[in-house]
Order: C-alpha cells, then sequence, then structure tokens
C-alpha cells in the first residue's frame, strides 16, 4: 500500500488494474481496505475488493482486488499530500505484515510503495526506511541496495549515510560482500557469467593516488580477491564514464561506492522531468534490497505528495517493481 | 594542437575542414606544423599549411590551415598513442603560446584539445591539466569548471582533489563565487536572468541535517546570500534529483559540489559506449574554465591513445567547443 496520503494506493491499483499482471503471478494488497476503496473511488475504477484475513481467503482473480486488511486505527480522518502519525502508523503496519507473510511462507514476495519518513517517525516508529525495516525484522545484517532499470544495475557500498561517513565505509570486505551480492542478484536476472564494473571513489579513480588512496588500499584489494575467486569483475573505473559504459552494455552491474555515485546515473537515466507541469513525468527504476532472506522490491521514487489524490501518479516504476520481483522469485524457486 | 602523439591534432584538422567554421571566425592552429602535415597525411586530406610567425602572416581561408608553428624540438620519432616527453613538452609550449597570444590580445578566444598529465609532467612541468596551466600564467586565482552541453551546464565548487578533500572545501565564500561565475556565463550565453540550481553535498541533501551538515553550514548559507543579491537560486536540491530537473529545462545551470556529482550526469548524457567496437562513439562535451581573463573551451574528453592516428576520432567535442568559443567572445566584445 505504501504511505496512504501517498501516491503509493493509486499506483498500487493503478498497476493491478492490468490483466497482465494476474497472468505472470497471483497479486494481493496489503493495507487497508478503506484507503484502497478510497483510491479505487477517487480513480473511478469498477473493480471490487476481496477483504482477506489469512491467504485462503485470497481469489487472485483479475478485476477482484484481495487486500490483506489491517484493520487498523480510524483514518477517516485521513488526507492526501499531508505528513501524519496516522498515516505513517497506517504504512509501517502493512510493511510489518507483508515482511510476516513471506518469513513465514505465505508469499513468493514483497513489493512496496513510497513512504514519508517523517510519519513513520511520528508514529514512533525510527527507522531510515524501507531497508532498515525489512533488515530489522528479518535479522538481516549483510544487505545492500540495488537500482534496477533495463541493462542499469547498481549496488551501493553504503547508501543513507554522510558523504564524509561513505568514504569511512569504503572498506575491502564490504566491497566484496557487494560485489557477490551483485554477483548473484544478476544471475537470478538470467546472467550467467556477469561482468561486474567497480567504480572508483575518488575523481579518475585517484589517478594513481593523486587524489585520495581509497583506490590503492580497499578498492583494487577488494577487486583482486574478486577475481581471485573467479568472479569477472573490472576496475576501479573512473566514477565519470563506468556509467556511460554500463548504459552501453560493457558491465551487467555497477558497484556504486556511495548513495549518489550511484543514484545521480540512475535517476538522470529513468526520471524525466516535464517542466510544463513541474512534476516528474517518468520516474523509472526499482529498488531491491539484496540479502534478505526474503524478495523485496520497490519503487525507487518518493511519495509525490504534491500529486497525491488527483490520479496523476504514473504506475510505471510499480509495474517494474513487480516484473522484478516475479522474475526474482521465479529464478528463486528454480535454483532451490 | 593538444598532445601531438593523441587525437588532438586529428580533431583540430577535422573541424577545420569545415567550412562553416570559417564562415563564423578566424581559426588557427597553435602547435608545430610537422604535427599538422601528419594528420593531414594520414587523413589523406588535402589542404595546405600555411605556417605563420606573427599574426598579421595568417590568411584565415578555407582550405588553407594556418599553423602557428612553434619550431620546437626534433619530432620525427614522435609515435602515435605514447607517452612522451618529447610530446609532453610540443603539447605545453602550444598552451603557452596560445595563452600568452590571447593575453596579448592576438586572439579572441582560446580552445584546447586532450593533452596527457604523464607526458607533461615528465617533460618538466607539474601541472594537474590544462585548468591549472591557464590559472598560472594568467595568475587567476578564483576560477571554476563549466561543463557544457546544450542545455546541460555545470559548474563545479571543487574538481582534482579526493572526494574527502573537496567536502572540506565546500564552504560558503566559494559556493557564491561560483554561482557568481556560472551566472555570468549563462548571461554570456544569451540566458537573461538564469534559473540556478545548487546541489547538496550529501544523500537526499542532507535530508535536514540527518546525513552530515554541510548544508545547514555552508550551502543553505550561501544560496541564501546569492539569493539577496538578487539571484535566481534555488536549493540545496538533492543531488540525485538536480541533473534530471536541468535536463528537463528546470535550471539554466547547475552548481556541483565536487567533480563527480557534476561529471558522472554530464557524461551519461553527452558519451556514448560502443560496445562492439570497445570505444566511446560520441563523446560531446565543452570544459570551459570560468574565472580566466581570457577564453578557454575545451573537449571534454581525452587523449584516446587506442585510436590515435588511426583516423577514428570524431571532431564533434573540437566543434562543440569552437561554438563556445565564437558565443563568449561575441558576447564578450558586446559587453565590453
Amino acid at each position: 500500500m505504501g504511505d496512504p496520503a501517498s501516491i503509493g494506493p493509486e499506483i498500487a491499483v493503478k498497476a493491478l488494474s492490468q490483466k497482465m499482471i494476474y497472468e505472470r503471478c497471483k497479486p494481493l494488497i496489503v493495507g487497508n481496505a478503506s484507503v484502497i476503496e478510497k483510491a479505487l473511488a477517487m480513480l473511478n475504477f469498477k473493480s471490487r475488493i476481496n477483504c482477506i484475513q489469512v491467504m485462503s481467503q485470497a481469489r487472485f482473480e483479475y478485476g477482484v482486488l484481495d487486500v490483506f486488511d489491517l484493520q487498523g486505527g480510524d483514518l477517516s480522518s485521513l488526507e492526501y499530500g499531508k505528513v501524519s502519525a496516522i498515516a505513517g502508523d497506517a504504512a509501517f503496519e502493512a510493511i510489518r505484515k507483508v515482511i510476516d507473510l513471506a518469513v513465514n511462507n505465505h508469499i513468493d514476495a514483497t513489493v512496496t510503495g513510497p513512504i514519508n519518513k517523517e510519519s513513520i517517525n511520528i508514529a514512533g516508529h525510527h527507522f531510515a526506511g524501507h531497508t532498515e525495516i525489512y533488515a530489522h525484522y528479518t535479522n538481516t545484517e549483510k544487505y545492500a541496495m540495488l537500482l534496477v532499470d533495463d541493462d542499469l544495475r547498481v549496488i551501493h557500498v553504503s547508501t543513507h549515510v554522510s558523504l564524509r561517513q561513505a568514504c569511512d565505509l569504503v572498506k575491502k570486505e564490504r566491497i566484496i560482500d557487494v560485489i557477490l551480492l551483485l554477483n548473484a542478484a544478476c544471475q537470478r536476472f538470467g546472467i550467467k557469467n556477469p561482468v561486474i564494473g567497480v567504480a572508483g571513489l575518488n575523481p579518475h579513480a585517484g589517478d594513481g593516488g593523486l587524489f585520495g588512496d581509497e583506490e590503492e588500499l580497499e578498492i583494487i584489494p577488494a577487486i583482486k580477491e574478486a577475481k581471485s575467486l573467479g568472479f569477472n569483475i573490472e576496475g576501479p573505473v573512473p566514477p565519470d564514464t563506468l556509467f556511460s559504459k554500463a548504459k552501453g552494455g560493457m558491465y551487467d552491474g555497477c558497484v556504486a561506492m556511495y548513495h549518489d555515485q550511484g543514484h545521480i546515473p540512475f535517476k538522470l537515466q529513468g526520471f524525466d522531468w516535464d517542466a510544463k507541469n513541474n512534476q516528474m513525468k517518468n520516474v523509472r527504476g526499482v529498488n531491491i534490497t539484496l540479502g534478505l532472506p526474503i524478495i523485496r522490491c520497490s519503487v525507487d521514487h518518493g511519495t509525490a505528495f504534491e500529486i497525491a489524490g488527483k490520479g496523476l501518479a504514473s504506475p510505471d516504476a510499480m509495474l517494474q517493481a513487480i516484473k522484478y520481483a516475479i522474475q526474482l522469485s521465479t529464478n528463486n524457486v528454480q535454483s532451490s
């Protein structure tokens, strides 16, 4: 469902209005039935809702939305586009439940919509985001954020920390961990021997030690070790050409040393700004948490409060996230 | 000329083989006539060379290449694609001369090709690159690197330093300086009231102080002061959406806090990797040094030693650089 005051319910409902989804998987929404009903009414969609409390009640029929109803607090006062503890709590409980369903093997994969960090926090749930909630409730220590959009796959050594702290987190062991996670993910996407490009941290990848020593001390040793383990790794590649080359087909996956090193090229490729209407018109891109015992794919855009409740939101990223969840869970089953 | 062992002479000659250039400006090449002759022979071009020693000897006729001949050391042993002191010294002397011609008002603008830092340095000229050579020989203290490709204009608070040092260089005064340089440059490109987007340093522009404090301490105060001076400034913008928005027309110019923050989106947009031939097929993008008393535009790609001497290099970036040099010098004259 995502944040009920955001575009989350709208993009979930729009995505599940596509028949193709029901041909490829058995989808259900986890959240509050009243919120989904409101989204359907706002969009003037004719689907019916099938409220369920246990998985056996789900019908998985196109035209009937199965909603695992959380029956939380009173959401009647909820306003689109507003930060509130009510919205934060509802979003949080939906995440808790979907993790619970996955951990107990009632579902094969989870897909998340956007949440508002402030709403989550004023509701008393102190997490930086989905990734941290998932890691906490699945007791996962080694995980990483992968962004995927068509042939661009970027994993991150660190994410939501300051740039200075990100420099401190460029460590050989961590780099090897994310290379292993990325390699395994590429294989689950059907790439047998993925070629992985590893970025440097500094301009020109340090230019032989002229600008910073993290390449010599941490990144090159990590690449050497990964190569000795048989992985197909190149780098450190100057950060400003790595992503052009990946876009052109040179690398199946990229390792970014910090949040923006990966997010800037990813969003430049996947997001299109509509200057006339002052909003993003395309927001392609899926965020996948690797290293969890369960599958989690997510849209990579935010809550878009400014257009929530207006019917303007694009479900493209949600459809992409569902597609990747299907792909990962299918290959998961095959390989296990 | 650029590095004589690189694609520099080739792209200069190819650019000046376009008649349109002679219709818009009076071009000449500064370098070694023997190097230019070799490039013409390699390309099987029929242009003649007019060796000059003083500007009055230049003819500026299409089909005749005016070469301000430096008559340096013996370049007959020069091999394409090789680092050497001979090549470094020739490249360096060409830069010295072109700066000298501009400072003395013999020419209106300078355009540079790629050089090899190692060659320059083993020739005994200890500079990190063109920018530093220009700053040194024009006694310039406040300068900045602007990258331009169509409507994407990105200025950098710092460039060739480690990422850790780049964090230290995010200072209010410097940010205001680069805003002023960018604003003036946009005006010289014909944009009357440029809208400038200033990036944050940290992910999500610090997310209200959660990830780093440079936004609160340096960037926001700089933006406030620039606004109070009447400039049209927005920010700090989360670094991972600034460039999508700029590409979509929201900003006329962008302020990047460090080298790769600006270079990654710029090269993702302007460079196209040719996976089949394992080389960049397009390398659009012009690098302009702002703050100098003279005009300097440059290609933003490297020496491409791997294809030097083969006739494969694209002159697109060189043509773009010449175009911007014309535009800046025309508006320079108009405003002075």
